[in-house]
């Protein structure tokens, strides 16, 4: 029994991603792609890569036209996903690859977002070690609405919540600066998302405090254990199209020592299909994770700095967004958890 | 009456550069060029993009063919330079690229060099900021041995100097993550710096404390007045050839704000040729100094992470390298500081 | 009943694509992967992005390692196949991915390679269209040694033989340039392959007629229906790891026009599962085809300068080499020729 | 005695490249920068690359403003110059850096551009060789109106000039095909301009003839001798954000060897400061000539094939624009044509 599922906002990249990891997936069938201003065209002259869907159609964002399916992935603009999820039936599992019902508190959204509060969706990351030490997994076994992470959310997350958890690391004072690939940003024509602007270039933005995904970070931090969390967040857009390299650093506990620290990590990741921790004196490169659902981490315990480095790479548009949607729709609909995700990265 | 230069080394990127910024020196004559196995081609057949110096060849690099000159500058391997030096009166300015003479202590030299300890020579970053006020270009005057410091360790140190000096920030417990072109690591061979690896990918090295430049920062921070430094430092290879983009962070003094950090950058660099303080809410991206003596600095100060977030932009091979081989060998001969050196960027 | 397959040369850029693609096809297994200076290494941690052929680990490439395969391919350097493939049953399958025993003519071997002609295997184009309308792909069902081509020929092979087998286009003074990244060139520790040397650059090789790939191509062209064929053909590295965007012209026959061109290539193709002809106006990108067995090609008739434009795009480490391995090898086990091979590519 | 120079459109990239050029041009001196909508900001707020032009800020693109400079340069949308230049005395020297004032042929501007025609000004490539001999430098002493050539078109026509003006060459039925950065397109919002669009692809564009400088380039092989000459020209973006690489073929003509080819293009060029012939054997990369006025130019004869390829890089910034409006300005004012141009590239 074949599950079915639309795609909207299927034009951009995270959307492209969802269908590109969708098309080989075993147990579901793409039926409907919708778009705004390419709505009428054919998918495949928008995503020329997706050569398997070149049977679809781009339809307009309507709920009509996104009635009467298993499951719909939002891949919408901020602001967009809670009318159209207000729209479908409870039954239908909606994913939303924005950031609308991420956040769990009010007074966050209206600091970092703004505009109307569409209160938080079951969170969809799988790995996300609470304090007690469950995983998040088993809040998305039948859950209808979910909100797909931030992808430097993603990575920061699975880098520190061990360390929490466990306790081998503060809670605060944490630092991270991401090399992160443009397209986290989607499609948008802005000057700074050129190519000319952005080869041969390494640029920071949202330097200071401002991102809006920092939030997000520290709401996960908390359900990892961690009373007051604070981080310097800071992003850094470098040459490539794909992938996050997020170096994060940690002050050590008391007592806590390199092997308390491997520890931690391993024991939080052993059963973990997606995410790795590397051997003693391994690191990941982006490269490793491109197209596949896989976050690697690599650890290193600086006595003379007193911080534990953690350094965590993974797709922004799989692991990061689309692989996080397919990989908590498998969950919410009962599926193999990996089924039609890809462990292996495209590498060179 | 123009300075005659020899520059060792020649054949690769550090001293490609030099002769590149000496080719449009007014000041200076490059006589002679030297490299090991290169020894007999011409410059332009191995340096394709030195157009100018298409009369030069390679020469071995031998005292007898170093001796003579005004200057040398040596871009050769580590541990090679104090024996060329060593061959050549006092009176010729000696200018090292390399590692051998940078370090003040010996057991920082044993720790992450071995081999050998040289001695320091005097140091080559004009704009280093004493804990008294002063700049160290006071001692580049005169001066006939100059250890032109690492790439890296300029940026962090520019970066931070001032907050030091200015106790508008903990010398401890620093972090400092940066996006790097592979430039800097040179023309090894080395399956890690092949295009293939290193394109549509980043990747971190030197993980946990163990990169060399670490002791070298960790003196310049003492120099500006730090009692007990600490930093974790992490450097992340990004596909760029050239330019280091380092994301600095440091815990807040109590008292300091923002308003006293920002007078603080500004009142050490404002009356520096090469080095500026952006304005509020602006920071630099590494294309803006290709190929320019210049580094950018952003600040943002994160009140809820407690860190000021320091942004340092430039090329390793000009202010990182040639440039302040060039700007020093200005200083140490008495001529105008900014004699040939570039301030403009070749963006984008 | 799966087929064990074994791997020599697998630590690689061509033999980890291999394995990338083997990993997730449903009708092998892959038992053993050999190397050379690895030996005795775990393969992850070579290839890092293969996560789940984590059980595997480098032997040495000898024939008892590996006899008693089922299918044998190889991807080790010139010169190296014909002793490897001389020591296993004729019963085994054997893919040779390097260019051993493509060459019909040994007069070819011995300008572009030298050394012992070793005679040509079955070619492992199944695309490939013969003057009597044939496809390649007859050829290879049950063959037992199996000659992979080389990636810029398949590109330059697929976007001219419609035309030449339907006498639309003249089979000589042809013209391709193409723009290559440089992961073809493998793993070798060449001063041109280092990233410093490639990024933000194009530069050339093999100008004039000296590319290895020219007998190759021109050899195709012949099973086409081209009498006597030639052809301009120059590869220009550009910054990225890999891809080939091959630029082709031919003058158009007499009587020839847009319609009959388009007509012969899409006739050509209309039934392939990985070579599609886009609709007028659309050319393809690289981005495309990244990660996947496809080629696309786009087609434009220029009436003032007489010559047709082929532009064809593909992965040079999967339809033009590890991709085609594979294909090949469905083909000549009697697996459904897609088996296992992804059409979708990885974009952006 | 300083030139005052205006430059309109100075905001774009061909705009901030004529100010990095000027900022250390000794004989000139830039008191006005234009802009539309970034008018009343400081230039160094919009290229923050050229931080010694820190003075200037845009004023509006008004006949007014440009009023009273020894010279305008206009870095202007296509059409937007006719009007601005007819408000300047004839007295003053206009360089236009967009396309409104190449074309000799109405015919051709209607059929490539449309619109009002503006008619031809002097053409700004000095090394143009006519077919009598001379160079077209001579045009330009004393010259008021002055149109800077499209930037492949230069790539193009000085590969070309050479072979038709001695007749080694065939002029018709030329090929080019040209792996270009992005930075020739400006910094114009399109989706295909991108940075996750253009990173890690080659993608071509104006596929089949249609490329609005195929009119100039054809009409430069007039002036060098061409009857009729044809081409087919392709240009494929690729991720440098500079640079041009072409590689280009034409047929020898009967007689013609690889010693007349030589002999043709290195007697043409041997005397010119920016233009060179590199040895037997050696071919140009972008990276050479990145920053630089330099044109390099490889040659090959290919027997085979019975074509030469010519493979030429340059600046599309610099040589391709920026560059040829100096060296043109310098020749219209009577300065020495080299004066404030590099010669050397930014490599690596």
């Amino acid at each position: 029994m074949t599950v079915s599922i639309a795609v909207a906002g299927a034009s951009g990249y995270a959307g492209g991603e969802v269908l590109r990891l969708l098309a080989d997936h075993p147990g579901v069938e793409v039926t409907t792609v919708t778009a705004h201003s390419n709505a009428g065209q054919r998918l495949i002259d928008v995503q020329p890569h997706l050569r398997s869907l070149d049977y679809l159609t781009f339809a307009e964002t309507t709920p009509e036209v996104l009635a009467g399916h298993d499951a719909v992935v939002l891949a919408l603009p901020h602001g967009a996903s809670g009318a159209v999820a207000a729209s479908l039936p409870d039954s239908t599992l909606v994913l939303d690859c924005g950031a609308d019902h991420r956040l769990t508190s009010e007074a966050d959204w209206e600091r970092f977002y703004g505009g109307e509060y569409h209160g938080a969706w079951t969170y969809g990351l799988p790995e996300l070690l609470h304090a007690d030490g469950t995983r998040h997994r088993e809040h998305l076994s039948g859950a209808r609405r979910i909100a797909v992470p931030g992808c430097n959310v993603t990575a920061v997350t699975l880098g520190l919540a061990p360390g929490i958890r466990s306790e081998v690391i503060e809670p605060a004072d944490l630092t991270a600066a991401l090399a992160v690939g443009p397209s986290g940003a989607g499609r948008a024509l802005k000057t700074m998302l050129l190519g000319s602007e952005l080869m041969g270039s390494a640029s920071p933005y949202a330097v200071g405090g401002t991102h809006r995904h920092i939030p997000e970070i520290l709401q996960n931090l908390r359900v990892a254990g961690a009373a007051h969390p604070s981080i310097s967040f800071t992003p850094v857009l470098v040459p490539m199209s794909r992938g996050i390299l997020a170096t994060i650093t940690a002050r050590l506990e008391p007592g806590a020592d390199a092997s308390s620290v491997r520890s931690a990590w391993e024991s939080a990741y052993s059963s973990e299909p997606f995410v790795h921790v590397l051997p003693e004196g391994h690191f990941p490169k982006t490269a490793d994770v491109v197209g596949a659902n896989t976050a690697l981490i690599g650890l290193a315990v600086d006595e003379d700095a007193g911080r534990v480095v953690v350094v965590v790479a993974l797709d922004n548009l799989v692991k990061g967004t689309a692989g996080a949607a397919v990989q908590s729709l498998n969950l919410a609909l009962g599926l193999p958890e990996d089924l039609g995700l890809p462990r292996n990265g495209v590498a060179p």
